[in-house]
């Protein structure tokens, strides 16, 4: 009796991130072209016409986060446009919550405003694939789809290894105005331990980084009131005070002579920069001149003793964004106008307290205007800063799941701009990590966005690696 | 016989004063029929549907004048409206030349403006005639007729005791735009030694003066360009120059702690008022808080070490007269706007050089602009500062003719303003004086325009009494 020998078969040790790899491997085709579905629907939030294809967007993502798996899905609705929440516990006790913040809708797009593809047909040229909403924020979003089942599939679980949930939001690209309230209306449901806002980017291409920090933001208009009304600069001027006067001795008394903000009080509580992100920071390729052509600026400037990369994301700024005032026709009218105008905002960090800084701004206001100058100030809406500290376990386990991903030392961003995201640490006391493999020549709110699909790839695996890794390292 | 004798006749001696009154007395209720006839024209030279009435008011005056006695009347067509000249040689060897100088248009207005009478149909209520132009400037204009006519019947004379020319523009409500170019092609005709300015007025009702000079102005507008388009405050504020925040800084920078004008040069050449007219200027009643209404101000506010009076009349000022850039908008918008601009005028006074002063405000501006951010400063028109030194032997002569109408002291003004009057002074090379007995009150731009009665015989008188002063006086 002969004994037939089946096959032979080498069997390879199926190492948990092989097995990321290969599930990614036979999904990928499908994935992208579920993507391409989902970019097909013009989810503009500006624009009402439009509000349906917002609407079809939040319904079709609830349907793919249905079949992804999470046993619950749905759509929340606001005074504006819905957002799509979805929940899959892990069943593990003590597991971390982690909840992972994107946005389904776009900004506006046609072909006419100089795209070389149909904005809302994804059309892939080499390694990219181009659509809007490809990296802002539809891509970065979908990724957490397939990660999670590469997670899975990986660590042989049914359910991830942390609570996971996902909120994703319909009006980013309008402001989110009905965010604060909806996050406030859910607070129970959203509870987390963790939030991950995949809604950023990283360095460049071949230079993968996690961000650490967002700043905040308050934003102020100042009213300035002289003269009843404008009067004749050759009977009165150089005799009573001037608003427009006053509105410039303001805007210019914002800056001392180090380009530091001069209202006192203002860096009070400021977390400064440690050595050590001075030093990774340092690390990253930063071309100046480059910087400089993407800002569309002449020179570099702001406060001494700091980089500009130090100054953009780690440093309070405070900026005039508008001031008006007098006469603005073509020639001339010699007037002392009655009333002039400021907008300025301000840049937060972390430690800083927005309603102090308010307090500040008014109390430096009425402090040096001059009699005679009447004014008010008004506050828009503030988003507070926040900043997650580099030895934070949960910024540990996202680094080590991006370095896993692309198989190099991962550095380190932070982002100047200011976000809703901050909101949901506030309103859930929650800690804001983020997850994002987007990079500058993405094109966001430009023509021509696009996605780069080897980072795109990246983010897949890094999203499969975060779970395990978070469960493992961080307890709540 | 029986001598008859006739009536018995007091005679009393004929003094050249008392014929001045009495021939006034006798032609006043003509003159002011004739002012009225004048004033129901209404020659806006703004409104292009009345540049028929503004010919029409030329033309009403050219007659007026032949019948006043002036041997040569024209009516000087220009590229806009037409003023009328008037020319009357005295004939005596060596009479000084003295060119009057005031306008016959006049502003807009109609009753709905809120005027309590028709604006063109001059209403006498008590001691005040009401009309748009009742004293700017036809009622100023029109007491030189009368007034050279009682001067005639003074002194016996059948021409005056100067060589008297007039010059009434057309065009002085609407910006002089061809007045310059006028008095460059007539130079020759209008040359004087002297020239009368009777378009302003006087302090007030019960205290006479006289003005001694005007402030001259320059004006420009500066802009400035940052980014080449408004970039996200967030992603690049702090760290790249704000061409609203330099647009603040110059304005800002304009002045001194003790509010002088910092641009350096500025006050070069500068003619300072003398103690004498120091003491002068503090001799008129002036009451600030009265003062600061009419400014429609809460508090007054100048360069230090001066008065009121002195910082609007006496003192070079620059002023912002209106600033615009970035967002001006409902809300907020976080950005660093790629433009600013800025529109300032310089009341300039004797002593100070137009031209240089400009060279050296583009030379500040350049000096003070941070790297990255370019600008452009334009000029407009300019208009030079004129003065009359309290000795000069024809202001001497006003303040007697004046003193002689009013039978009180005269005291000394000047106009903060600036006017086409220092072209004249510019094109003729002759120093300007000013006879006017308008007052604050008369509402020059305003509803309700009138002129004092009183008032305008006090300048019948003056202007009666002024050319045999002058004549004896002043030699050229």
């Amino acid at each position: 009796m002969i004994h037939k020998r089946g096959p032979k078969v080498v069997r390879m040790t199926k190492t948990p991130d092989s097995v990321v790899r290969s599930y990614i491997d036979e999904h990928e085709a499908q994935f992208l072209a579920d993507l391409a579905d989902w970019l097909r629907i013009p989810s503009v939030s500006a624009d009402p016409e439009r509000a349906g294809e917002v609407r079809r967007s939040a319904e079709w993502l609830a349907a793919k986060l249905r079949a992804t798996g999470f046993p619950v899905v749905e759509v929340w609705e606001t005074d504006g446009l819905p957002a799509v929440f979805a929940e899959w516990p892990s069943g593990d006790a003590g597991a971390p919550t982690a909840l992972v913040y994107g946005h389904h809708d776009v900004q506006p797009a046609a072909k006419a405003d100089g795209w070389d593809t149909e904005p809302f047909e994804p059309t892939r040229v080499g390694g990219r694939l181009y659509a809007r909403g490809a990296a802002d924020d539809k891509g970065q979003v979908f990724f957490h789809t397939l990660g999670l089942r590469a997670h899975l599939a990986a660590t042989g679980r049914t359910a991830p290894a942390v609570n996971l949930k996902l909120l994703i939001e319909g009006e980013e690209e309008s402001g989110s105005p009905n965010f604060g309230a909806l996050i406030r209306r859910e607070a129970e449901r959203l509870a987390a331990d963790l939030v991950f806002v995949s809604d950023t980017g990283m360095w460049n291409e071949t230079t993968p980084t996690v961000c650490t920090g967002m700043r905040g933001k308050l934003d102020c208009q100042i009213d300035l009131f002289g003269p009843a009304s404008d009067i004749h600069s050759g009977s009165f001027g150089g005799a009573v005070p001037n608003p427009a006067t006053s509105a410039a001795e303001l805007a210019a008394a914002l800056h001392d002579e180090d380009r530091r903000v001069a209202v006192p009080g203002f860096y009070d509580g400021v977390v400064e920069l440690t050595e050590r992100e001075r030093e990774l920071f340092a690390k990253l390729p930063f071309d100046e001149q480059r910087w400089l052509a993407t800002a569309k600026s002449q020179a570099a400037q702001g406060e001494a003793g700091y980089s500009t990369l130090e100054r953009i994301w780690a440093r309070p700024t405070a900026e005039v964004n508008g001031v008006w005032g007098g006469y603005t026709g073509p020639g001339s009218k010699t007037i002392v106008p009655a009333e002039a105008h400021l907008k300025l905002s301000f840049r937060l960090v972390a430690g800083q307290d927005p309603e102090r800084t308010e307090r500040a701004i008014e109390a430096w206001v009425a402090e040096r205007l001059p009699a005679g100058i009447r004014h008010t100030v008004r506050f828009g809406s503030v988003t507070r800063p926040c900043l997650t500290p580099l030895d934070h376990p949960a910024l540990q386990s996202t680094v080590r799941a991006m370095g896993k991903a692309f198989g190099q030392e991962v550095l380190f961003t932070r982002e100047g701009g200011s976000g809703p995201a901050a909101d949901l640490q506030d309103v859930l006391g929650a800690p804001v990590l983020f997850l994002g493999i987007s990079v500058p020549s993405d094109g966001w709110h430009s023509v021509n966005e696009k996605i780069e699909l080897d980072l795109l790839r990246k983010g897949v695996e890094a999203a499969a690696h975060l779970w395990g890794d978070l469960a493992e390292s961080y307890r709540p």
